[in-house]
């Protein structure tokens, strides 16, 4: 019984930055992000008694083995959830512009848990879901939802309390995320070394967790109230703490480039200019800019007239898990 | 009796960056500085029982009211500690390149305080002239004393305690400065105002008290050691921190713009290539980049190739306030 499934990508405009424990991907704080409707993964997930392991292709083509036994250890976590024995064969198809600075792996681990339940035969609900994705990659957790989504931390050592949930669904609030990529060569810090060395040398990570769960409280406020302006203010505060603390490590690094600071200026200056959009950067030197579906175009166009910005690849909200077949 | 003094700009290898006190200049950390041997400040002083107020010019053009009463509260200081009563007519000229970013307020009340002392015919000793400096400007504390310099934040609450001393004489380990102007609006935040609202609002500024000590003690064995590297190692670091705090204050800003980061990375790269050198950022968009005296050339040439870059000042380590006449 092959089974598929779609998760999109997520932004999130209050960040995951820290882990508590690295295996389980449980966070420090919670985290906020709006599901995105352009960029997605669709996974098709089958069990069968002739395979003596796992495999996997991703856009039609086997990956590593690393790659592979990583995907392997993830659906051991599927069946033990479900009961399920037999191997399977997973086929993964990216639809996410990783050039914009998007890992794949939200919208990829979320599909392929949803897939892989199916599949199994079994039910699971959205939480199990989000639990299940979340052991893939962290942010994982919260593409299970459409809408605005929130990933609770949770305490457990086991952390079956470290779950996402929407705060509210799409259709209900439409922002624009334009996702702007600019020209640059990548040199890049990943997300997960970054985070542990922040967490483990900087003097600013504990301003950080004494802070975010303010920024959360405050900017679900904005969002249930569909106070655009508000929201804005605290994802581009929350975006800009997040990257201060990466200064404070040891030793310090930074994801900005000239290049993103250039795109971070340009936002500022139209929003001083009566025009609403705010930043958000994650870990690489691309820029999320957030504004209305009203004010996207005339913003697109301005940024693009940039000579570092590459590319534009603009978004609203978008849904949550949806299965194909 | 006219007197004349001159006293040099200093940068900071780790910064002065919070008051615990507004109006003594008394800050929350020690830091730490090379005097410049380029940029200086000419002060003359004369005090003389015919004028009613005290009167200053400033490169030869008078100055306005305000200027001219903050100015005449210092004197009140001077007097206040030499016993002298009349008023005095102050002349000062600038050497100072204020487009790169350098504030005239360190040289130029480090030259007032010596000038004025001289001219009530009374003596002070290098702590007292610091005391009096840093009454004006809390980094004219520093401009007092040629080569290294640890101002030495103090504890008590009349500040008498709060007051630089030399590390290292200048000429026993000569590094290269060089200011790097880079083309910009100025849209600034002033220094003041900027460490006001850090120290107030941001959560990162525990941070950075906690660990400005050890970056301090680590520094001065440094350059006690003349350790190039190691002390270019803290110093870029310590500035890094500094900057951080700010992205955290509510409302967040940043002194660096996408020219500052491009003069940032241009740096890194050069080190990468195995030219040492390293930067330090003040409360504005210009960039210092340390390195040494065999390097300084070629390092100036290629930052003068990056197109952000308008004019770059080359200085040496310079000496502490002397008397002209």
């Amino acid at each position: 019984m092959k089974k598929t499934a779609r998760a999109h990508t997520n932004i999130a405009l209050i960040k995951y930055w820290g882990k508590r424990d690295e295996t389980l991907f449980l966070p420090t704080n919670s985290s906020l992000s709006i599901t995105l409707d352009q960029f997605y993964t669709d996974t098709s997930v089958e069990f069968d008694d002739v395979l003596d392991q796992d495999t996997f292709t991703l856009n039609n083509q086997p990956v590593s083995e690393t790659e592979r036994i990583k995907i392997s250890r993830f659906l051991d976590k599927v069946r033990s959830f479900t009961g399920e024995t037999r191997f399977s064969r997973v086929e993964s198809t990216n639809h996410v512009p990783t050039a914009a600075g998007f890992a794949s792996s939200a919208s990829g681990f979320s599909a392929l848990a949803a897939a892989a339940v199916k599949a199994a035969g079994a039910e699971a609900t959205l939480e199990e879901l989000s639990i299940l994705a979340r052991q893939g990659s962290g942010s994982a957790s919260r593409s299970v939802y459409g809408g605005f989504v929130e990933w609770q931390m949770g305490e457990r050592e086991d952390g079956l309390d470290s779950y996402a949930k929407q705060i509210l669904p799409e259709g209900t609030f439409d922002v624009s995320v334009l996702s702007v990529e600019v020209s640059t060569e990548q040199k890049k810090i990943l997300s997960r070394e970054g985070m542990k060395r922040t967490v483990e040398t900087s003097p600013f990570y504990q301003g950080w967790l004494d802070t975010v769960g303010e920024d959360l409280t405050n900017i679900k406020d904005a969002i249930i109230n569909q106070d655009f302006t508000r929201m804005g203010e605290i994802l581009e505060y929350n975006a800009l703490k997040m990257h201060a603390t990466t200064l404070g490590a040891n030793p310090p690094f930074l994801y900005w480039q000239s290049a993103t600071l250039k795109v971070m200026e340009a936002v500022q200056a139209m929003r001083e200019k009566g025009l609403e959009c705010y930043f958000t950067i994650d870990a690489g030197p691309n820029v999320k800019v957030i504004t209305t579906p009203k004010t996207e175009k005339e913003i697109e166009k301005k940024l693009r007239s940039l000579d570092v910005v590459k590319d534009i690849y603009p978004c609203r909200v978008g849904p949550g898990i949806s299965y194909i077949d």
